[in-house]
């Protein structure tokens, strides 16, 4: 199974379908084509009928509901762009410093920008009377994908913050680029969380609850955390660690191709910077000699909060013959900076590698 | 005048009163001594009677207020603590990197932590008529002390978004500590922006303005922004860099001292670390050999959205006699990292010094 997806995929596994496409497609387009955009899996792939899917919506709610499609789609339609990225981007580079065993060694490319069509999670959640003064809380999704990775094997789920839930931002999408959602990308209906890992914006939704705490849901309660080197992941629990959502600054190089052979004189550098949580990107600097001098690139969208920006630097290279290194670095809009290297940041699930991207240019 | 700080202080200036103490003065205290706390200042040091002192509310609001402290005072009282930071905080390290001329040299010691009294901004912004509905605009605030500083010299003043200004954590504040404010810290009212570098907490605060843009006062529009390294900083402008807001994570070594001579084995080590904006201090690892392996310290306070948190670890140092780096590092809670060197943040005006902190240990 492909999946919808171009034949370059980058499969890290098959079943249950992990891809993201080669750095070169991402490169450039601001909206990434649904055929492009990577595809995170933690179970089998539900085949639901739009016709018989459902929404239950409970927990601390005074009247909870029940929601087919079509009840769904006659609340107010909201079209937005916003970037998902994997907490586990870039983890290739983690490995190289130390194995991490049972992960997927994902590149730069497990970053993808679509535009997304669907209701505001807040609308529905106020149509079941969810107390206006309610702050503290959480808002779980469920779903149907059952995952052998959780211990015990459990079906999908996460959480956010009610006050995340709440914002206008938070979507119940049926739609991608303008065109029903796939199979893989969570039909009929998913969440779409802008600024948070892509873990939260849970697939195939069935079901929201409104609860005092987390999810106890296993890709909430004890992965997507980064936990200290020398702890056992398996055992991590909800203290343990930094549970992920809003997704720090990082940023990447998509062309020219890593081990590449640029042509001397001016060459087309470009890729993507992203900050998550309610943080924009200020600023990309680009280096060709690893660091000890940088050139700022011109930024697409830096004002979009709940997208990528794109860069381009066109830059002389007139590199002595040889093996050099070329790096990217990301400021968010508070003056926030990337940390310069994997080492930094290993972590025993390998998330979240916020380290500058490199790639190495071979000049003959 | 020593504006009623302890005769230890740092004091980078006289003339306004600009000091900090020595780190060992701030280690381990969650709340900070008024007597010790850092003061910075841009002009000279208003003296106002609070029987004449009134704070005027005007701009996009449909009730412009005039307000007496007695009036102010009438608001629903609330007292929190937070952490203010100078966005000069640790300039001394990039001043190391290459010269920053007309700046202090601020140590690790320009941040601190008090418990603040007042009301909430908000309060006072709906009783003037802010239309609740208004998502965009900033509030500005003014103040008397005419800073020779600016170009031209001008009152201080500056500005935050309006989503800030409406958190419940924005005080219009009288008293620190639980005495009314001193003089050098804003007497008789100042604002306290949690979460913001401390130039946004303007003292002596006498105008508080709804409008659509940030304020055009020169600490706004010209100062406080990470321009880049070939930019002159005296010409910058509002689209130039990066306006600091938010503080990002940062952390400090406060005991031992830098320079000083350990005993051999168990050395108590100590300091703060601060996340601003609406995040918190997840994790902080120390090092004792440059960041080539670190060790996590307790934190006190890491769920403190306001504060920072103080940590601590007791290290076996066991070093061989000779000069040693000591180092910290901190994450928040989104998993973004500081960045390893100052070379990497250095900036025109020496704001936002995100780097590791590092001094050394000299074992004989």
């Amino acid at each position: 199974m492909s999946w919808g997806k171009r034949a370059e995929m980058i499969v890290h596994e098959q079943d249950p379908y992990n891809a993201e496409p080669p750095p070169g497609l991402l490169a450039d387009a601001f909206i990434t084509p649904t055929d492009v955009f990577y595809s995170r899996n933690h179970g089998p792939i539900p085949d639901l009928d739009p016709e018989t899917w459902s929404l239950r919506v409970d927990g601390q709610v005074s009247r909870p509901l029940t929601l087919t499609l079509d009840q769904l789609q006659a609340f107010e339609h909201v079209t937005l762009s916003a970037t998902l990225q994997c907490a586990g981007n870039r983890r290739a580079d983690l490995i190289r410093v130390r194995d991490i065993p049972g992960e997927h060694p994902w590149g730069r490319a497990a970053t993808s920008t679509a535009t997304w069509t669907g209701v505001r999670l807040r609308d529905v959640l106020d149509a079941a009377g969810l107390d206006p003064t309610l702050t503290d809380g959480h808002v779980a999704f469920d779903a149907p994908d059952v995952s052998p990775i959780a211990d015990p094997p459990q079906p999908y789920g996460g959480s956010v913050p009610l006050t995340k839930a709440r914002g206008p931002e938070v979507l119940l999408a049926w739609a991608m680029n303008g065109e029903p959602l796939t199979q893989v990308h969570g039909a009929p209906v998913r969440v779409v969380v802008p600024g948070y890992i892509g873990a939260r914006s849970v697939k195939w939704v069935q079901h929201v609850t409104v609860q005092p705490g987390p999810s106890d849901n296993y890709f909430q309660a004890t992965a997507y955390r980064i936990v200290p080197p020398d702890a056992d992941p398996k055992h991590a629990g909800p203290a343990d660690g930094i549970s992920l959502g809003p997704v720090p600054v990082n940023a990447a190089i998509l062309t020219p191709a890593d081990s590449s052979h640029p042509p001397a004189g001016r060459t087309h550098i470009s890729g993507y910077a992203y900050a998550g949580g309610d943080r924009t990107v200020a600023r990309v600097d680009v280096s060709a000699d690893d660091g000890a001098t940088w050139t700022q690139a011109e930024l697409t969208h830096s004002d979009d909060r709940w997208t990528w920006t794109t860069w381009t630097l066109d830059l002389d290279l007139d590199l002595e013959p040889g093996r050099h290194v070329l790096a990217v670095r990301a400021w968010d809009n508070t003056g926030a900076q990337q940390p310069q290297s994997p080492e930094a940041v290993w972590n025993p699930k390998g998330y979240a590698n916020t380290s500058w991207d490199r790639l190495q240019l071979d000049v003959v």
